[in-house]
């Protein structure tokens, strides 16, 4: 699309009573200019078996072509009808509770033949259906698509099959690779492989739960060749990504591998629902959006956002305005909230759409119109903003889950897991307006940048570490943490020295580790406070071989043992984390160093709740983003001359701006 | 009865050895008068199916005729035998985590055929057991009844029956009504309905509860049927009918329509256990004899309650004697224990009776013998007291189990719930000293009251809010809080402008609402302190169309919006309460609205914990309590001459009452 | 064997590379002189059914038959093979949850047929693999051995079997002993006894734990009988007997009496894991140690404890040593470490042994060479520990199971149970500097002391009951606590005055009881804080009869009754305690009772954190080892003159003896 799209999901289906134009009008009037159907609603698609009706669908795509909408068509087999449930309940899903009763979208097993056969007929008929409009400008591919735990005889089966087929068949290897000779565990035959249901090896469990995550790209890939025989030349498929959920999207997905799920996809989305109120802080929108955009290194479509949300979302005035322009900084060509209108029954009455579920004019839906002005009258100059980070973080789903099995010390339900290091790390870049993108463990050029984040990848092939280690060695720097190459690819601890394969990379070796109980960081220079030097979370005894010691342990039982490590390796620089530490310390760190090597600018000197984001648009110009996350008017020095959008006045550099609460500012260079 | 009842559930059949003599000895001294017999000893009157053996229960009704002790016979149902389990395995409930084993009481499927068959059975024969007993003054049928969450298939397919017939097999209107296209819910054919176990339809969700408390009405006027066919016109038919449960009895039952149900007996009953030690403050007591005296607008029997109760409960001296005398202060005709002794084995053996499991006389029981003379001495000054109260409050089982489905916003089991709303408003009540009735939301005469308190009443049929709007446009006033009127009966969230059908009556609307964090109330003139000033739960973000602000939000980002309103309305007044506030703010709004009206008397000016309960008794006199909860002595002004019921002297108007701790006096005009 | 034992589990089956020479030298060079292999490795061993590979452990057997280490080989039982969960699934244990999948270990049902047969010819066949080895000096029966729920319905018809023959088919009197009438659980058949997984009476529900826990004895005397077969003379039997686990060994083992199972043995054996770092204090150490000698009153094996352990038990150096000592202090004749290597899979990752993931040597290791140095040059003077104390604690599964059933006041999972205590009182002996004995409840020997704790013994047969009476009466010293006496062997509550039948004993009764809320311990004379005069957990209101009150009740509603009382009875003493109390209360209690009595030595004048623990060595000579449980230097007097272990120094009565952080002394007299 050659302009930025604005809209939100809307459902003719859920309407209490007709409302087709009356909505179109109001939309139109917002600055509306897209639309998301059919998703989710294949019990009014196909109300009985085999009897297919797409009126709500035609009627809708009707009206779009008329009143010049686009929209964006979702498969609907994510929520399968009653008859489904009812004449084949093995269509269920079977996760480790048992058979999951019919009620919920989603808890459908993914792999089941009965249910593919439905699916797939689905699709084909949704497509022929829709294939004649022009307002159709892609397709999304099911929504939010996971395994939703599949544990079933029939996918256990694929899933021996599938380690038969790896091993060639070599049960001894097979057993020793995943040590089940551990508790008598051990396999002698194919045939009495038992469920992983009840497993207590972490290796197999982990192995059984990228076999699932696989299940998800297949299962997108499938539903991607059957689109890509009807959808023209211009229409796009894109599927809807989430978000780790920790009440609102916070990290790397556990059930889904987005790198390897995105080769579906001809444009990654994704949602992204986050705190708001005095907890609106933008982090969410820039991870959410900067994981996306590294996905398929280009810009992506935000389908999925709040509008009003839960109750204690309700948006403050500016902050809707202030949350739409922060997406289009990470790179979205699109801003979508979910939904139109508030649905008034079930699950979701109290997530609210733009309207309330008295189809008023409100609040939000006025701030929407202001949105919606300015999106299009600015859509030239922000449209595909291209960026060119010299940082990056390294996530892994192996990691995540192997942390999940093997987890770091503590309890309950909030303990510290592996996207918690991961936004150690983002949120510390945030907050000093260093952006960076996210790249996998199987990313072959790494030598783009000039850092690279790599925290805790507790479980990595060879190769992955192989490649971390060439990228210090020939002039990055590599900035690593505790458990960095811990396990091998089957969640097997290395018999090497830890950090295997990297011991030279980072000058340091451990023998020993503990959990940090009244230990302090000592030896470092970065005058924090007394609380700001916790060590935290776990503590690897580091012992140096030729590092430098940036801090070391501050209690008399551990002051021996390294803490924080620097070495000159090769061309490059490793920078190793044997413990978590304070956002603060890891600041301050990353502060000194970005100083000693002159990436140190102006936006660093811009302090949070102020947020820089910047980037090039299609007419070749820099476009920086000024965005004020708080409830009070900020100052800053301007960092570059230009044109301020909104007001279209020039600017100078150094001139001070300032930002008004919840508001923003963009300067087109 | 035309004396007032005191008692104590009796079993014999629990005896470790022949005591029964004794025990009737004991209790004369006691001043007992009544004990309830042959509920929940199934297995002992049925020791082999279709063998029947009555023997404990003639043998005590024998002594009991001959002793002149009142007896209360209930029908044992609630218990199964062992051997009905064993052989028809299928009598279990089943409910959302499975089938139950068999064990415990009260997890019998009260619908199921076999069940009652065997329960008709047990009824017949023990009422013909009973028959020629003068003793006998009547009968309790089962016991705190519930549905105990059957959901088997059969309860399935009566659910799918009631919902066709009701809907004259329209499947369209259905659908509409219950919003199933969402998530593809939507059913085409009857056949194809699906157990609602698995249903994330809130609406549907809350018809099935609906159902099922209707299964209690229908069980427990089955059973009026039976006992109708054999008891005398002198005896009564009563319930012990029991409270949602947060520790002890809190408020309304979520599981049983007490107002519906209470039509299968001649008089209502309940049970009552509340807090006890420092945490007695009388409102249980209250609470529950207020809303048990209106179900059928006439005295009530009280059931049970704590003798010694918990460790944690075992009474102060003087306890028991002031919860007793309260209990009457309610228009409770009777206090029954919980019970004679206590019990040596299994689940309640912490849950003491009168006598410790020793049988010997101890302090409590010492007490009970105060009581008992002290009843029988002024039985005819304080049977049957009337209430004449000008305060109602409107409570909804149909509201709760909405609230249920739709939570107040916030986390974890102690969430706020509906109850949490109903006791805001009746304790603000009680610790005015201002009386009150419970209205269902059935209730035509609304206009025997001057103020009706609407809590939170989420989900309502239209008559019932036309009711409400009535009541205050001719003189009445309403003061209704926020969630009231938000969804049908159907829990559909009405499509237009919020209050629905209220929005003139009290010259308020709101499109938005939030959850509060850091909102104080503004412009009020109560002299409240900070905290006392706190928006809480909920706040609707209401913009006035002709109300008066009594208060706004102290919040930059809410600021224009209204919090408290009052608006006059015909020749009434609607006061509506946008969020929840404080115990004291509500309190001073009402002493505000009361003084205004001119309803403000001596009671109120008494301050808490000195309660005073006021009534008519039998021979038309003014009966006032002077109930000190409170481990210190209390003075107060006399609010009106009589006679001191205790100490048998006068008192008049204005002299000062001192009350001893945990102790009452009472005063007849 | 008469050299002190070192060693360590080894498991040749889990390594990731050949390594036995390797480790042999290790461990040598370690001082190590004993390995425990071969439980656990069930699949490796029998691969097939039917087909046996016992090469792994003829392998290590013929290295230390060459290299000189000792061997204990344990039978592989307690972790089943996956062939026999795919063709016998019903071996699976069958618990209150369902069917346990595949996967750990130790949820096998102990009980049934097909296991036990299993069982038997893989012990038949490693036994006669293993006959010809001198090396191997004994066999450890299974491991950990529970009952891990077991209630199928096999298990079910067994104990309805033992049920009736105990009551020779008297089902009126069993239904009396268990007072089934309740709640119509009554049982009019043998034929239609239901399962006891749903059921309400704690009596059976307790009936049912014993029985289980008599499961558990049976089938480790049916491994010794069949051991037995084989074994040489020479060869001891053992088992490794585990306690109440709360994060670490904590308590009373709930799931086997090991007073009767320990019969199975020829010496008893446990594990023992503790909190570490700045959480070490040597009281479980000395707990699981005191207790296990006292099985069968003689030295014992400590089998397993932590090297590393999980992460947060990283010992700090001179942990690993002073907890060694501590061990033999308490009468152990060996000390072995789970494990030697830490396993790279699976769920004991981080459970870590001697040796960590890589192999090296390591501070742990090199600290186990110096107390194995230690170990081979002392074992002379410290082997075979005796041990005379004056006190002992009765324990008790019965009561702990009751009290499980039946708590005490409180919520949560972290509610005080039984082993808080029975901890309670041995903690605080520890902190004195007493060392006692457990007893069982058929103790009949315990006129050998001179004080007996009797903590909570809330479930005992009479029998029992009169042991305690007549050792007071007969010169000892007993202190009881709340709670002692209430119910009989059946959990079903007395019906006499309490405590029964040691009432004349204590000079006290009570009827009542509850739970304290604010209330202080008056009148005592131990110069506490406020704080320490909490009255804890339950309260007795104790009536004294001829009993002196230590203290009574500070609280207006309770002070009449006593708190803690005493009475010269017989020629003994009787201390009752009426309520739980803070540990310095209990600890000046007995201070002024030891000095009352003559019992008060240097050894309580010593201050915790510093631990005299003493014996009498092989060579009849005393043994004093004084345990510094801190990071700091603590000096004290010496006890008496002799020769101190390390430093070969002799030291004399009344010198100051300095013991270095985390270290000990050891003086031979």
């Amino acid at each position: 699309m050659e302009e930025l799209l604005y809209g939100a999901a809307y459902y003719d289906e859920y309407m209490p009573y007709e409302r087709l134009d009356k909505d179109i009008s109001m939309m139109k009037k917002a600055g509306i200019n897209v639309i998301r159907i059919a998703e989710s609603t294949w019990s009014t698609e196909e109300p009985e078996e085999g009897v297919f009706d797409f009126s709500h669908v035609t009627k809708v795509l009707d009206a779009c072509e008329r009143e010049g909408l686009y929209v964006i068509v979702g498969t609907p087999t994510y929520a399968i009808p009653a008859w489904m449930a009812k004449a084949y309940p093995e269509v269920m899903v079977t996760d480790r509770s048992g058979r999951r009763p019919y009620g919920a979208r989603q808890i459908m097993d993914i792999t089941h033949p009965a249910y593919r056969f439905f699916a797939e007929r689905i699709i084909r008929r949704l497509m022929e259906a829709v294939a004649g409009y022009r307002c159709v400008i892609g397709f999304q591919l099911d929504n939010e698509t996971k395994h939703f735990g599949t544990s079933s005889e029939n996918v256990q089966q694929m899933f021996v099959r599938h380690m038969r087929k790896k091993y060639e068949g070599d049960l001894d290897r097979f057993n020793h690779d995943f040590g089940l000779d551990y508790w008598s565990n051990r396999i002698n035959s194919w045939e009495e492989f038992p469920s992983v249901a009840g497993t207590i090896n972490g290796s197999l469990g982990c192995e059984f739960e990228k076999f699932q995550r696989q299940l998800v790209t297949d299962f997108l890939k499938r539903q991607a060749e059957i689109v890509g025989e009807y959808k023209r030349a211009d229409q796009f498929i894109t599927h809807n990504f989430d978000f780790a959920w920790k009440g609102y999207s916070y990290g790397v997905q556990p059930d889904v591998d987005h790198f390897k799920a995105a080769e579906a996809v001809t444009i990654a989305g994704c949602d992204i629902y986050h705190p708001s109120q005095d907890k609106l802080t933008g982090k969410e929108i820039a991870f959410g959006g900067d994981l996306t955009r590294s996905l398929k290194k280009n810009n992506y479509f935000l389908i999925e956002t709040e509008a009003q949300g839960f109750p204690e979302w309700t948006p403050y005035e500016g902050q809707l305005r202030l949350q739409a322009f922060s997406h289009l900084a990470s790179g979205a060509d699109s801003v979508m909230y979910w939904h139109w209108h508030s649905i008034h029954n079930a699950c979701e009455t109290y997530w609210k759409g733009l309207l309330s579920h008295d189809f008023e004019e409100n609040a939000v839906y006025r701030e929407a119109c202001r949105i919606g002005g300015q999106f299009r009258e600015l859509s030239p100059s922000l449209l595909h903003l291209k960026k060119e980070n010299k940082a990056a973080i390294m996530v892994s789903n192996e990691a995540l889950t192997a942390l999940k099995w093997f987890p770091f010390p503590g309890n309950g339900a909030n303990r510290t897991d592996y996207n918690d290091v991961v936004r150690w790390i983002y949120d510390a870049l945030y907050e000093m307006n260093i952006e960076c993108d996210f790249v996998s463990t199987q990313e072959e050029e790494l030598s783009r940048y000039d850092v690279l984040f790599v925290p805790a990848l507790y479980s990595a092939q060879e190769d992955c570490l192989k490649r971390i280690r060439d990228f210090a060695e020939q002039g990055g720097c590599v900035i690593a943490t505790f458990k960095t190459a811990f396990t091998d690819e089957n969640v097997k601890v290395r018999t090497q020295v830890q950090p295997y394969l990297l011991r030279d990379c980072f000058g340091v070796k451990y023998h020993q580790f503990t959990a940090p109980s009244g230990v302090k960081l000592a030896g470092d220079s970065f005058a924090l406070t007394e609380e700001e030097r916790n060590a935290e979370l776990f503590m690897e005894l580091l012992e140096t071989e030729d590092a430098q010691v940036v801090s070391g342990y501050d209690h008399y039982a551990w002051k021996k043992y390294a803490a924080v490590t620097r070495k000159d390796f090769g061309k490059g620089l490793g920078i190793y984390f044997g413990c978590m530490t304070s956002p603060a310390y890891l600041k301050a760190l990353l502060a000194s160093l970005w100083k000693e090597k002159g990436w140190w600018t102006w936006k660093q000197e811009i302090p949070s709740p102020l947020v820089i984001r910047e980037g090039t648009n299609g007419k070749g110009k820099r476009i920086t983003y000024y965005l004020n996350y708080s409830g009070e008017a900020k100052a800053c020095a301007c960092g570059g001359s230009g044109r301020e959008l909104f007001s279209q006045k020039a600017v100078t550099e150094g001139e001070i701006l300032t930002v008004a609460p919840w508001d923003l500012l963009i300067v087109e260079a």
